[in-house]
């Protein structure tokens, strides 16, 4: 029953007019299309008259990092302890578990572990995330820095984006709020400062150096900014980045640190490809801090950080179960009891999410029942990921006007396309976006879901799109090769 | 490593004002004084001199709807389901799960019918939940009220609060936006409010009528609000009540409906309670609204209506797990196009939680395997919270100053209490109000954790204060009668 439209409360023009500003591309039409496409290949077999058929027989999402969609298979000692702490009568037959399923002792006693933590996963845990696995954070940061870390300034989220919402929320406290954001960047922040009508001061990228940050083109950002009358509180460094897939130095990220010091900006670091990294190594913010502070005593010591991660990257790529963590470095007390008091509206992260968090930063080790079999499956992954990057970059390097770095890490690549006049033509008369027009054709030719690079901020006059590189097999690599060659000859 | 406040770019006086007025007392300083006599308790046995001993040897969180956390145990059909969409290795021996395990073969097909929905709990559903399981909301709505319900108007969220932010977000405008809220309220409301800058508008509960709705004081609550020139927008209903526990009449729900078409106001009805009803039915919004448009054709077709619910509550208590949903009836498309684009920027809810819902709403039917087994679980959980309803409030009834209604559904009491002077007195020396210090005291006396009446609204010079009648045995509610006897006599 449809309601009358005159009378109703809400219409377009007077809800939240923040949220009608906000843009979020990874989900929009491209994405609901790609949907609409899954479904009628699903349940329309075949099509009804006089429906033409589709031209190809798979959607390829590429448009959003989620491995397990596309056939990434869940690490095994992941999922065996969390089948136990879901149904605990499980652990009432240790034999039959390890006879009939494989389950070793290792995961056995994991998951007691667990469930003395957490008492039930359908239990409401604190706010922040049980104690227990905020110390397992905790040790996990220690080890991956060489620096103590401590479970009270951890908390538990549900994914990475829950926790940038969070610590936006607080620190956005007016009109002229400003936080400086990459371009290209996730659209998250973008999205998120919108919502809370605060201002994105955005900061280009270095395509021509790998997508690093250059710091000279930061510093004029921000100088524009504040000469404008922001206030510029924050900075976001995606480090590996999304969308362009750039791992940076360790010069890199302390330059960073040493601007945000100077300016007194929070910094927030998006780390949750840390693991994603093909060349070189994953310098953490937290890491870099602590040493610039113990080289240059009082010089750091003022620097707030906010450091995010994820079950729902790395070689996990648990993202339907919403977890992960931030940790808050150097931050006021007054402030991280207002974080306290606004998570807790929302009562918890989901408690068997965070029992996962606990096995990522946590896995079997050396000596372990379960190690060979963890290691195994993870290297598998790494190097099924690489090779696919590979191929993917192999196929690009090919392609008439496309042109893309090597792939460094994350699980994009970000290439920039030159597209025929005509193109550009037929696209602004379809009252597109040229790369919104490319990525549509694409999407109704062959099947294939890609971000248009206006979705994350591009600089002006330069189009991109942004593919995950998780798809398996190159089939549709292929069919992408064929109808890239077909665009090009129809509009050239 | 602390830093040095004066450069920091954070501080209590520059953040968020909406953050720091919201309020949201059911984890607020007495949750965590509880979570630090249960870290005592558990940790230092026996204490450190020169440190008392506790008064008490267990912390009773009766401050919030936890049920897990208070030994109620899940239903094993659902978590039987939940551990095999977890491991879908473990289905490959569906023998060695029927000998050693107990599982019937509608919770393997169950399983399996799952994970054909949505691949693999690890991968990211849609941003409103699988379509499968949007679905089997839609036809227990069908069969709870007896008309039709839309798979595209129902939104999985993580739980019922995070679908009522969603919702406010949008709905908030401007400073002037009102939203009618009962008082006592459950204070996601008037804190989720509080955070978009948007105004409550408080309408009184009768308490001399079991806690119901009163139009008249909701007609005056309206005038003077208009008057004040709020836009009043939305009125929510919490039916079960939280905190009251009352259970509205079918004329209530009625009343509430014609007032909102009369006034173009949109309906919150949150329903999460709706199996907890001890005396009479519960009776939903939708089929009231439904049931109206029949009769007068033509008059409420504009009402807008969103109806909440969760996996948290019911006899199924799996609050960790973060899951519900809302559906909306009569909300422009394009407005919902703009709930859509919100929620697609924290991606999706989580998947295992999706599944339980699919569960909680379509539960083993009369002739299935595990119908049983469920049926007696699920009564003895209903039995046993309506017996400690029935013990709290006798016990209650005893208490001198304490008058309370006969428990009617939801998981709470909430008694008025008059406190001597010489207690009012000594709150007011300590700086508190009178009904936290009594909730501080037997907190401090017994262990047990109440919230004080403030927390949700009340009359002023009334005081109240919410438990929960979830903790097992009488033992606490012994204690508490002796420590109020004590308190009593310490102020007369």
């Amino acid at each position: 029953m449809s309601s009358t439209p005159s009378r109703r409360s809400l219409n377009i023009d007077n809800i939240n007019p923040h949220v009608k500003a906000a843009q979020y591309a990874v989900r929009g039409e491209l994405a609901i299309k790609s949907e609409e496409y899954r479904h009628k290949l699903r349940y329309t077999d075949p099509p009804t008259p006089p429906e033409e058929p589709l031209p190809f027989d798979s959607v390829i999402s590429a448009n959003i990092g989620n491995p397990q969609q596309l056939d990434q298979q869940p690490i095994t000692f992941f999922r065996e302890v969390l089948a136990l702490v879901e149904h605990p009568k499980l652990l009432e037959n240790e034999e039959a578990l390890k006879t009939h399923f494989g389950y070793k002792q290792d995961a056995i006693n994991r998951a007691r572990w667990l469930l003395k933590e957490v008492g039930s996963v359908g239990a409401y845990s604190q706010s922040m995330g049980a104690p227990g696995i905020r110390q397992s954070v905790a040790n996990f940061i220690e080890q991956r820095d060489g620096f103590p870390a401590e479970k009270n300034d951890i908390y538990l989220t549900a994914g990475a984006s829950s926790g940038v919402h969070s610590l936006l929320t607080v620190l956005c406290a007016s009109p002229s709020t400003g936080v400086m954001i990459p371009i290209p960047q996730y659209p998250l922040y973008t999205a998120t400062l919108a919502l809370h009508d605060a201002r994105a001061v955005p900061y280009y990228l270095d395509e021509q150096h790998g997508w690093d940050t250059n710091m000279a083109v930061i510093r004029e950002s921000y100088e524009k900014a504040v000469a404008e009358g922001t206030d510029v509180r924050a900075i976001v460094v995606i480090n590996p980045g999304n969308p362009t897939g750039a791992s940076l130095s360790e010069w890199d990220v302390e330059d960073v640190i040493k601007f945000a010091a100077e300016k007194n900006l929070v910094i927030f670091a998006d780390e949750v490809y840390q693991t994603n990294v093909f060349i070189g190594k994953f310098h953490s913010f937290k890491r870099a801090l602590r040493i610039l502070q113990q080289k240059e005593p009082g010089l750091y010591d003022h620097v707030e950080l906010a450091s995010l991660n994820s079950v729902s990257k790395g070689m996990v790529g648990e993202c339907g179960h919403r977890a992960g963590y931030f940790e808050l470095v150097g931050w006021d007390q007054e402030v991280q009891a207002q974080i306290y008091k606004l998570i807790s509206i929302m009562l918890c992260p989901p408690v068997i999410g965070q029992c996962l968090l606990d096995l990522v930063v946590n896995p079997p080790k050396k000596g372990d029942p379960s190690f060979h079999q963890y290691h195994e499956e993870y290297h598998a992954i790494k190097h099924g990921l690489q090779q696919r990057a590979t191929a993917l970059y192999d196929a690009f390097e090919r392609m008439e006007g496309v042109e893309v770095g090597e792939p460094q890490g994350s699980m994009y690549l970000f290439p920039t396309v030159r597209l025929p006049e005509k193109a550009i033509q037929a696209a602004k008369d379809a009252g597109k976006n040229p790369d919104d027009f490319y990525c549509l054709r694409l999407l109704d030719a062959t099947g294939i879901c890609v971000v248009p690079g206006s979705g994350f901020g591009q600089k002006p006059g330069t189009l991109h799109f942004r593919t995950t590189f998780l798809a398996p097999g190159t089939d549709w690599i292929t069919r992408w090769t064929k109808f890239h060659h077909e665009f090009m000859d129809k509009y050239r």
